[in-house]
């Protein structure tokens, strides 16, 4: 009896090692045996991060916003509940953004320094990893209409300035006089960056635009990210780029890996922020990656990148994504990011401020 | 005595389950474990990856790359050496192989759709993550000393076509007359296309240039990776695209995360290949990724991307990477890659074609 006994203790101490050593390895692979539950179905936007205050904002303008972000959001998601694809989605959410004035990104896109707009915009798929990118237009109505192009129509990922205006006119993408995109608004911001930076101005290139105000005119772009009944992500990002840009100065957005990004078998990401940190840290690319290879919820990897690997960088934005099981989320480090999200069971969020 | 025969196999037991257990998250951790070693020191370049074959290659052809190559090297190296900056060498690498007409970036660049030469190039350094980069450049006689100004003289990461040489005017970046960049080689390869093209084309635009001889003219880049005594990485890549470009397409060398990249942490890559698919698979920040996350070799993390992740999206090409240790790789899915490298131990290597 008592020789059973031992024996059965030595067979349990045994045991239990060897679950704690599965344990570990399943928790490492648990993201790519998780099922993707094919009714899972959802689409999140964001309408820019920055330096957005409530005591900033009057009511009407509030409201204003709010309401173009509801109507963005579902736009896109009537598509998906109709069995469309995230493609569609996120193309028609990130439009109704595009041609509000309220947004920067094509009509209410900011001024660059030689008070011209310049448009830059990204979008990529899930499943084949094709994607699309274009900086630089200047009168492509619906920049992200431009991108997917691109994508669909042509052997590149990446056109810019006059040559993917010259596409854009090839494919019958809609073009329009450049005074479009203006906005007394926007113009009124850039007259207002120059004085400051007539003042700011210390002659040292890399330190002269740092003040908060300066510091918040580089944010500011639309993007979405959505998974659809057929179980595919998609992502795009469009926007007018920074006020008072210089230098056909290109950022994040129209960057594959930076400002956009999708993978099947992990998430779709878009980006909003200081562009040129958001290029360094390769932010998109990064998220999926934390998933992927460091068995990161998507969750884990957008606060590891947006909270701590940015941040570390000095640099300040956010990001909306989605995973290959519908799980969304928006994650900033500002005061404040324009988005909206609708899931399978329709439960919608609107948001502006940090919670 | 039995009863301490028994307690000490259980204690044996216990033991063995927890020294695997802690194996396995060693094996995790050991690359940020690994000392760097501060002596440890080289550098590794390529001249461009695609269909080089010994039988179609002259003698004296031949005899003429493996010159420039050694050339390039050895004055990288030399700076290494004596203790200057990683960054430092690259860039006179990479200048050496810009200045050479036999390499398709700065003198030798081939031609766009127009019959103009239009330059991208890209650096990064490991330490501060800092990065410069430029696409579509016309007067700029060798591209990656712009894209070091854009680092480190300019607030942004990326400056694109005609803002970027303004900013390298502005910068007393030399700038040279467009003519500059011509030879007769890449002028016949520009005529030589459009008449293939006309023969291939199919009126679809995503499969019009797929033929071998097209194809190959989308490689051709050159870059560098070095670390220094200081143990600091950096990388850079710099190309005149691809022959017979339209509609200022943007290929992977002036982006980074896809040509370019480099991290202390991890490594230094530089690629060469055909640039959509770089794009898309974010090649040289996936390297990295896979190193830091997934705890992979740079052996292993290049040959994953090289041999498994670009060909399955249906992309060819190479890179060359050295890690925060001093090891070196060259990985291509090609016939051949121009390439060459030098450690600590001035031990050269110098390569044509696949071994």
């Amino acid at each position: 009896m008592k020789k059973i006994k031992i024996l059965t203790f030595i067979l349990l101490v045994f045991i239990a090692c060897k679950d704690k050593m599965s344990s570990n390895s399943d928790k490492e692979t648990s993201n790519s045996h998780t099922m993707t539950q094919k009714n899972e179905f959802g689409i999140i936007l964001h309408g820019g991060a920055g330096t957005i205050l409530k005591e900033h904002m009057s009511d009407s303008l509030e409201l204003a916003y709010k309401e173009v972000l509801e109507m963005a959001i579902k736009t896109g998601y009537t598509i998906l509940e109709n069995g469309g694809t995230s493609l569609e989605a996120i193309a028609e959410t990130i439009k109704i953004m595009e041609d509000s004035p309220l947004f920067n990104a094509g009509k209410g896109a900011v001024f660059t320094h030689h008070e011209t707009n310049e448009l830059d915009a990204s979008v990529m798929v899930g499943n084949t990893q094709d994607a699309g990118a274009i900086s630089g237009v200047t009168r492509v109505k619906n920049p992200i209409d431009l991108a997917i192009k691109v994508m669909t129509d042509s052997p590149h990922v990446m056109l810019s300035g006059e040559g993917a205006e010259q596409f854009a006119s090839e494919q019958g993408i809609e073009l329009v006089d450049p005074s479009y995109f203006f906005t007394e608004n926007r113009f009124r911001s850039l007259q207002h960056i120059k004085d400051s930076e007539r003042t700011a101005l210390d002659h040292d290139g890399k330190t002269s635009s740092v003040t908060p105000e300066i510091k918040d005119s580089k944010f500011g772009t639309v993007g979405a990210a959505a998974l659809d009944k057929h179980g595919n992500l998609a992502a795009g990002t469009s926007t007018g780029g920074m006020t008072n840009k210089r230098w056909n100065r290109i950022g994040d957005a129209p960057i594959i890996g930076a400002g956009t990004y999708a993978n099947n078998a992990t998430c779709a990401v878009s980006s909003t922020g200081w562009g040129e940190f958001f290029i360094r840290a390769v932010v998109a690319h990064d998220i999926s990656a934390l998933m992927e290879y460091k068995g990161l919820s998507l969750e884990e990897a957008a606060r590891e990148v947006i909270q701590k690997k940015v941040p570390a960088l000095g640099g300040d934005g956010g990001i909306v994504a989605i995973d290959k099981n519908g799980h969304m989320v928006a994650e900033f480090n500002t005061a404040g990011m324009y988005r909206a999200s609708m899931n399978a069971q329709g439960e919608i969020t609107i948001g502006i401020y940090k919670e």
